[in-house]
């Protein structure tokens, strides 16, 4: 008996889907059957053939269609129709593929309830890392080891942009328009560029990697917007590259995730990972750091992790939604350590002498010893931009100095702070 | 029910997964238990208690006791003891966990076939790559794929040779020797340095990735013995690092597999897999090139690879052996296609006039144009070390040339001929 399948939303992934159930020859024809799909407009040309295939104008209609085995749920967002259509299917006891990481970060551990008190499986491996199997890798691969940290590059419009921004010379703003018209970043890019989409990300991989509730909540967010094409030339000159990094951090007082642009040296595991790329790194016991790397978007990399679910689900060996029963995962205390590291500093100062030493003596004040320091050449013989790098210190002493430096009659601009991504994964603190 | 666990070789690896077990708070015992294990001396000291554990003096005693239910072997070698010890236990209906990648090269598809007969299960994640999950990512992750190559740093010895020869200036027999003295190299270094061990796990990974029967026959392999500090030095200032590529590629004919020291140019994604990493880089459609890099051997690592396989078992969650049932695994051909890419080729001649242009009308007689040429400060001055690089030709016709140049009267050796390993995994052809 083959899995009867129906998917909801032919967008990008939808039609990647479709095509692999087309190919007669893909393993997923074995054991499951594509019987159902449902998408806004009938009409449109997809480039697919429908014929064989029920439609449904409403997707919560195919939801509940008992015929219907496993719902594939493509059409996104926490909220709305996505929402209904997987808490319908699960509610019903038929298994449920997403790749909805906004849903899985706000709803996850209710909707794995659903799914527990009706015996059905709800999988998302394409909601996280598109075609790189980072969800199976820590499900799996690390069943029996403890992990301790985690961090990656899980936003391919960012890395896209930042990448950019570095090989072009083009500033952020026409390189995000480009990718605009390009259609590898919405209209509204506030989800990816603001840090969300790669938030919701990590929260379903630190839940997963840790044994806790995914936390969308307690993950700290900045986004790349603030990053200047002066702050990826400077940085390269000091020997970092600037990338959107995401960490979450097992510590004793409970699990710690960020998301923010930070330098990383050229030797950083993460630091040539380029374009709409996605990596991730893991450091558990005791296997020790693995990374994992590929195409983390796009029609044919996230169609084959729906595809991976699917087979996982026909072979009958999918497990629970975040790796272990809803019972065994923890709340975990939300852990803001005191950081300590290295920072980034750049200023927009007036062209004055004793700038230098001014400045210096508000890093001094806070114990802060200065790394390496560049003057870039002046826009405008008024304005001077200024980065330097510090050595190790506590982070609230920068923010401190920082104020301190905003208040100076020198300062153009508020000082732009970013961390120094150190290659061991463990929580700078 | 708990599933009883005994294991077979206490080495490196067997105290790792006992140490695993000994950890209350560990996954693996939640679902299993261990109950036995067998070694040669049960005297020496492991570091790990054993107090509540059933020993064997007998390891095929152990895999034939109807009490345990899964045996984990870990004593190695294609004959012998292990081989009695995995179909002892598999015939009877128990589950088999292995590192034994000799074993599985060579006589995988007849202990799929018991396993298949007596319905048990034979996982061997330990057996390739260490750590790195790469049977896993190969089998679930890439099920709704077509793999079409595969390309990997599989031998930890070897990697860690040439890292230490190029980071330190030392002779091959140099960095074996202190490897050897470390315990990272074997007494009898061929299984490694050969590229047999390399061949071994590409095999493996082949039959999953191309839904093929293992095949070690059918491996070209060449060693790294040849490869000189000068090759790796000259390399180097050419833009390129040598490293120890098993590769494996489906061809319209067959299967392609190889392993041998080629030339990577340093953007090469397995340029930078330094030490004793393991790396595994992966084309498939519709998933595109996947990248899985960490530790590729060692107590921790190895045994993270059989508590993951554990943990499969005791989720009920395993399936087929090469990742579908035997009756599924074609016999492919050996493809052995007509080689064409770039070559280096390093020659010791005569410091005589008119050297060049003899060796250059060698090249040009056969139509094959030199894209660099470098001289290296001569060690005598009689002999002079010469590379050089050519452009896209035939490997048959680099191989003609090179017996003329050895026909030279001023070839004092053999050329040493290495193929580069351009970035894109397609089968250079």
């Amino acid at each position: 008996m083959k899995l009867r399948v129906g998917v909801v939303g032919l967008g990008t992934v939808g039609r990647g889907v479709v095509k692999l159930f087309a190919d007669s020859n893909n393993r997923l024809n074995q054991g499951l059957s594509l019987q159902a799909v449902s998408a806004r407009d009938r009409e449109r040309d997809r480039g697919v053939d429908l014929s064989g295939v029920r439609w449904f104008d409403d997707p919560l209609t195919l939801a509940a269609e008992p015929s219907i085995d496993v719902v594939v749920e493509l059409i996104g967002g926490a909220e709305g129709p996505a929402r209904r259509v997987v808490e319908t299917a699960l509610a019903r006891g038929a298994h449920v593929v997403t790749a909805n990481k906004a849903l899985l970060a706000l709803h996850g551990a209710a909707l794995a309830d659903i799914a527990e008190q009706s015996r059905a499986k709800l999988l998302f491996e394409a909601a996280v890392g598109g075609g790189v199997p980072m969800v199976k890798a820590l499900k799996d691969s690390l069943a029996g080891c403890r992990a301790t940290a985690l961090a990656g590059i899980l936003n391919g419009t960012c890395n896209y942009i930042l990448t950019e921004m570095e090989a072009s010379g083009r500033s952020f703003g026409e390189v995000l328009a480009e990718a605009q018209r390009f259609g590898y970043a919405e209209a509204d890019p506030t989800m990816d560029v603001g840090g969300f989409d790669a938030a919701h990300k990590l929260a379903i991989l630190a839940s997963i990697a840790f044994g806790v509730r995914p936390d969308f909540e307690h993950v700290r967010v900045e986004g790349i917007e603030r990053v200047t094409l002066t702050d990826i030339r400077l940085a390269g000159k000091l020997g970092y590259r600037i990338k959107l990094i995401a960490k979450a951090s097992r510590t004793e007082g409970g699990v710690e995730m960020h998301v923010r642009p930070a330098l990383l040296a050229f030797d950083h595991p993460l630091a040539n990972v380029g374009g709409s790329l996605n990596a991730l790194v893991v450091d558990a016991d005791p296997v020790g750091q693995l990374t994992f790397l590929g195409r983390g978007a796009g029609e044919g990399p996230t169609a084959a992790s729906v595809a991976s679910d699917l087979m996982e689900l026909a072979a009958g060996r999918a497990g629970p939604a975040f790796g272990r029963p809803l019972a065994e995962l923890a709340s975990a205390p939300r852990a803001t350590p005191a950081e300590r590291g290295r920072y980034y500093v750049r200023l927009l100062v007036a062209d004055r002498p004793g700038v230098v030493a001014s400045v210096s003596e508000r890093l001094a004040h806070e114990g802060i010893s200065i790394e390496s320091f560049l003057q870039m050449p002046a826009p405008s013989a008024a304005a001077v931009p200024i980065v330097l790098t510090t050595q190790a210190c506590p982070r609230a002493a920068v923010e401190k100095a920082s104020m301190a430096i905003e208040n100076l009659d020198v300062a153009l601009e508020p000082p732009y702070v970013l961390p120094v991504e150190e290659s061991g994964l463990r929580l700078v603190r």
